[in-house]
């Protein structure tokens, strides 16, 4: 039987403590699981947006969901950020353990394939608005070929956005839904969307609140306690499981040896 | 007989205009070659590096050298300008031509690997100095598992610097000298090096003065009518057919269509 896939969605805390999550990844690997590595970068973005002097702007949707305001100016910082520095140090920290890591964005190889919105809805000032020159879309279409390339050669596939649109232009697409496609895509065994919060809870903020089981039929429902970027999270978790993937495990990132933890269902679990 | 592999360093000119080069690229690679692409990235690494308020500084060697003085906040900047941005215009303008290109840097995959210097000696102000927290180095050894299985997978690698320290640290790499090595490792029958010029000048900058040809046992002493970064072109071309390949060519980047134009001897050729 092949080696099951295990799917890490790195955030919050992981993405800022690279070396420790490189660590627990590469004695994950060494213990015989095959990964992939997926991370988004939306803090780093921010940072050099603010330092270009180009600062991060959102959209507001009519129903009240927050995103990124992606011109072609802040997809090219996003790139920077993410494909340019967060990514790479995440592959040299795995390389430092012994794991032979690729970085690799949706483009690459066209993994991450996707519709560009052609418009979106706006909320400026109590006004619907429509925003045109947003490069910004969802992964409809995962192109695996790249990844069981490398897989299949002993590489560890290191993920990051942006995707590729089916006009062939890069676009920002959310990192734990692109992360949950992709685990569907693959056949994954498991998905582990890392937070910084112990899992979802029933009463946000209070951590005591911790849901440690959700059935899998009534994932989509678990939506009604999400807040925030918690939400692409259960939404990510609905797809995958819909999708195949056995287990989603949504963990805390925090903590010493994440990947670890999370795999021994220590989180909100959802199967 | 296998295809042959042609690779290709872009440089000044064809760097600026991507999108041409793209179309170039794409014309050989639908005739049957087999293109390995490289790319540096000074330009766009000092333009980021003055947004950001980290100007770019030289450091010139006690021979007469200059390069890069890359401490580790310009070795960021430089993987944000070479990797995050114009390593994916390059990827995303093969793309929407149909090629299926894979960026990769030196770190990937431990691509490019090479010695850290210790310390580099530095003239400032009439007096040598050492400078000790420099990033750069030379690649010295070419892993080519990841380049061959991205090939015979049916991807084209678009690579880029950092290489990678046997101490597993990032390090600057002149893109010219790796991409020669490059070609050597992969068994390459032909190497072009792209380049603001019509080749190598006999009385630069006096174009004119074109060598149209030099044969391989006279390639080194060449390297006295080299100026400024055309030295690394020569001393590249060197490497490269002591290191197999069969033929190299220091073609123009400013005309259309410069990858055809080197193969078909337009330049230096070096044989």
């Amino acid at each position: 039987m092949p080696q099951q896939i295990v799917v890490v969605k790195l955030g919050g805390a992981a993405a800022q403590s690279v070396e420790e999550f490189a660590e627990d990844a590469a004695a994950q690997i060494r213990a015989g699981r095959r990964l992939v590595l997926v991370h988004g970068g939306s803090d780093d973005t921010n940072r050099l947006s603010e330092q270009l002097g180009h600062p991060p702007r959102f959209i507001t949707s009519p129903s009240g969901h927050t995103s990124r305001r992606t011109d072609a100016r802040t997809l090219e910082i996003m790139q920077m950020a993410c494909r340019g520095a967060l990514n790479q140090r995440v592959v040299a920290a795995l390389q430092r353990r012994g794991v032979n890591a690729v970085g690799v964005s949706g483009v690459d190889g066209r993994v991450w394939e996707g519709e560009r919105k052609a418009a979106v809805r706006s909320v400026e000032d109590g006004r619907i608005v429509m925003v045109r020159d947003d490069y910004t879309g969802t992964v409809s279409r995962v192109n695996v070929s790249l990844l069981r390339t490398l897989m299949e050669a002993g590489f560890t596939p290191v993920l990051c956005p942006p995707a590729i649109s089916t006009n062939n232009e890069p676009i920002n697409v959310d990192a734990d839904r692109a992360a949950a496609v992709t685990a569907a895509a693959l056949g994954a065994s498991d998905l582990l969307l890392l937070t910084s919060a112990p899992g979802l809870l029933r009463q946000f903020p209070d951590e005591s609140s911790l849901i440690r089981r959700i059935p899998r039929g009534q994932a989509e429902s678990a939506q009604e306690f999400a807040q925030g970027r918690m939400k692409k999270k259960v939404m990510g978790a609905t797809e995958a499981l819909v999708g195949g993937v056995k287990r989603v495990v949504i963990g805390d990132a925090r903590r010493a040896r994440p990947i670890e933890a999370a795999l021994a269902g220590e989180g909100t679990v959802l199967e």
